[in-house]
């Protein structure tokens, strides 16, 4: 057991005043999914992306945007958001926001964990 | 794009004072894992069982007690758990307590869900 509170944020590269933890992932053992928090700052922004594995997303806190193949959700505490594998999508702040985003263990490369 | 307040609870037969909501199962197309919030009233409780699929869990709300084979573990809103495969484990409301479980669609019985 442990607090999500005791685990550092990282900067996420390619994005903009965004930061994700790694609560569960492969190097904890769990053998089919990894949980995430992702933080993005207000104004900040992940610019779109796609990959061949899927998103299940529980916004935790605050208010933003998600676009998915151009189709666009606002998106605030309690929403849940699925993105099929390979759909183009991003993601906006228009304030802080904190959201849960698991994904699968198989098919993601090691060096994104 | 839903809230999860527009998902109803159903009552979990096994346990007591204990409902589910299902936010993301196969029937909605999500191919590896799902996402299920329970809620457990104050002084509830879920028996002890097991089963050969892990848990990643998140407390979202409440405070509660899980024990996995026989080991307790005071838990409140934050708190994050993994229950290996095949372990034995428990839940106790101490207030009302709202927890993410994210299970694997792989070997879970149809039924079940």
């Amino acid at each position: 057991m442990k607090h999500i509170d005791e685990i550092p944020f990282e900067r996420v590269p390619q994005a903009e005043s965004t930061y994700i933890k790694w609560i569960f992932s492969p190097k904890d053992g769990v053998p089919n999914f990894s949980m995430r928090i992702f933080k993005v700052k207000a104004g900040g922004k992940i610019p779109e992306h796609s990959h061949p594995w899927e998103h299940e997303i529980l916004v935790l806190k605050g208010r933003g945007k998600i676009r998915i193949r151009g189709k666009e959700y606002e998106v605030e505490e309690g929403d849940v958001v699925y993105i099929p594998p390979d759909e183009p999508h991003e993601y906006y702040a228009y304030e802080e926001i904190l959201f849960l985003c698991m994904i699968p263990n198989k098919g993601v490369p090691p060096e994104l964990r």
